[in-house]
């Protein structure tokens, strides 16, 4: 990776280090889902099984996994296996089951009482990819908040054919249904439900670019479904100082460069030195992997950043808002207060990215691409909504017509005003 | 308003009696304000001074009003709509500052802390629409929640001419500063900036079909600016049983129908008697109203539902889940537990929808058009964004590591194993 020093750079140059690589958009694959949609849409499940053939070279007897084929999954899985999902389910649960919202009453002036309340989403839809490997942290991370949070139906779906790992995990999770469709194709099945198909709410997972695109495209329409958030390559930045293992740095880095080859990886350190060692460190452990040809990729538009102290590089960090923050220095904590924009946060030598991913009870769905800005890490909440109550005395209701009759009568709405002044006796 | 049994209906025709009318979001539109967001970002102040010469039929001098400017409006206010406003802002400032968040800190095990931290947004534009009446009450609704959030910069833009009341109520709240400048054009210039205009994260706020679509445009391109929620005409459900006033009832349908001709007004009762009264005091009612029209055209496309008992009522609400649902019935509150999608809810005779407009202390700006299913009320909680902090000891990571171990080796990822391994000595 470059290295840069940050203060020789002039304001330009520092927002071109931090940019992030164009992600890939193009109306081709806007034209390509609308028709995808379009075709499950109109064909429901006849299209799900053509497009398994075409995309996914499976030929399905039925759309909907039987719960026969779900229990069977477990037979060929390890018990080490089985006992990691559990820790990390144990662990998952535990941090977003303190996560659910406490209800708020009171009342705002005598006889005036606004309660604030949530709800569960009722119907909820999970994608978790396929590909080269299966994802059963993907199931867990969505399923276990679905569950918490109190949704009735909770269905998921996943490219055929679907690995025993990811039933297992959805069945030990409580998922309702599993479907075996993937792509723009499983994300219109269940913003708009098939005969096999629940229709869902929202929709939740990662995805690549045809999913994103389909989850763009059904959240726009007010018939099809919410979704979690926007989605791009995944990143990280690491911030460390002189005294970090360069090694466990670098570690930290190929975890996020194996993602793929359009992963970003950012190092901001306050020691030219430590990004010299970690820069060696990368080319060792790189040898090492299986994905290192991904990796690699990833790695050659990623920069190490020099900057003067601790203050810069949380300045630099807020100004990237990087998915994943790993401080790697003596008091990492004392950095906290200062962070705004980060999606999960490790703090210290020994909390890698990846026991975020998978086990420490943190949700691994997390806004990227700059979105934490203004999007938050997935948790609970995402699988509810809130809404307000309000009940009023009648002698509430007279002491607020002291309010409410000016602004209505500025606002030109008589009948806003009228209804209250006629429940007074002051109007008929 | 027409008068229909529930139970004579077959299930396709409930689902007619519920639907809403249609949004027009016509190609039109779309191009109208792609183009005038184009010219915003290519022209920055001088797109909006040629727009508001354009549409709002205003010469500017500056897009940004002066701060000597807005501390003058409150010159021809008169006393009674400023303590108006205090009271509104008082109440609304007690239950906005009970959402905000608590952080969450706990060991998942021992060893392996868990945090969820929240921050604020850190700037955010308001758009207030302009119109036939100043909307303060809009200003108080966006404003408030943004200060108690703890949002760094504030700004709200609204079409020239601004009202007095506006600019008063901007002030009072600590908007740092006002635009003149409306529709399409304002939504771009808070989405990506001008020489005058402050670029925002996050845009909310209600307005017509080119802002509405403005949002849309700007929140789907990254360098854009997030929404607040998808926008729809605005529309509420009356539950009444037998014993509720009818007159208090009526009232109540006709606040929301003076909104505008799209308005939506749904009545469902246990009495066909008191559907037929609800119908002759709407009619007395009706003519007493400057806004009659528009009102009267609501109405046209309005249902009362007879249903057979409360169960069923609140069935039928949930079904269509309404922005503002008002329960008119003996015993309100026995309802609230079934309730599942609605906006805001208003309980009992002398709780009119009108008190949640404008100062009872709960937000106006609520999910419409059925997205109460998966969107919330306006909250503190939009203002900010959730993330997520871990900490381990070396000991967690140990312990941890027989969770994160064989979930990476089954999802392929050598080197999300290895930072964990390498730092515990297990590889190099």
């Amino acid at each position: 990776m470059q290295t840069v020093i940050w203060k020789q750079l002039n304001s330009e140059q520092q927002l071109q280090v931090l940019s992030r690589p164009a992600v890939n958009s193009s109306t081709d694959i806007a034209g390509i889902v609308a028709d995808v949609v379009s075709q499950v849409r109109e064909q429901g499940d006849k299209a799900l099984i053509d497009l398994a053939a075409k995309f996914d070279n499976t030929e399905l007897s039925a759309v909907r996994i039987s719960q026969q084929e779900i229990e069977a999954a477990e037979q060929g899985l390890s018990e080490e296996f089985k006992q990691a999902v559990a820790q990390a389910k144990a662990n998952i649960e535990v941090f977003h089951q303190a996560q659910k919202p406490q209800p708020i009453s009171l009342e705002t002036q005598p006889g005036v009482r606004c309660e604030m309340h949530y709800a569960a989403i009722g119907n909820v839809g999970l994608y978790v990819p396929g590909g080269t490997a299966p994802l059963p942290s993907t199931v867990l991370m969505l399923a276990i908040p679905a569950r918490i949070a109190g949704c009735k139906k909770v269905v998921l779906s996943s490219p055929p054919p679907i690995a025993p790992e990811i039933l297992y995990t959805a069945n030990l999770c409580g998922v309702d249904e599993v479907y075996a469709a993937g792509g723009a194709q499983a994300i219109a099945a269940m913003a708009y439900g098939t005969e096999s198909v629940s229709k869902a709410d929202k929709i939740f997972g990662p995805g690549n670019a045809f999913v994103t695109q389909a989850k763009q495209q059904v959240s726009g329409d007010h018939a099809g479904a919410a979704i979690d958030m926007p989605a791009g390559p995944s990143e990280v930045l690491v911030i460390a100082d002189d005294k970090a293992n360069p090694a466990f740095v670098a570690a930290d880095l190929l975890s996020q460069a194996e993602h793929g080859p359009d992963s970003q990886v950012i190092l901001v350190t306050t020691s030219e030195q430590q990004a010299e060692a970690v820069n060696q460190e990368l080319a060792r452990q790189l040898a090492l992997l299986s994905r290192n040809n991904i990796a690699d990729q990833a790695l050659s538009h990623s920069t190490a950043i020099v900057v003067n102290d601790l203050a810069q590089a949380v300045q630099v960090s807020n100004l990237y808002g990087p998915e994943h923050l790993i401080v790697q220095t003596e008091q990492a904590r004392d950095l906290l207060p200062e962070i705004e924009n980060a999606g999960s946060v490790f703090l210290g030598e020994w909390t890698p990215e990846s026991v975020g991913d998978y086990a420490s009870g943190t949700n691994h769905t997390l806004p990227t691409y700059g979105y934490t800005r203004t999007y938050s890490s997935l948790g609970t909440l995402d699988f509810m909504k809130r809404f307000t109550v309000q009940e009023l005395s009648q002698q509430g209701l007279k002491d607020l017509s002291r309010a409410v009759v000016p602004i209505a009568n500025a606002e030109g709405l008589d009948a806003h005003r009228r209804a209250v002044t006629l429940r007074l006796g002051e109007e008929q």
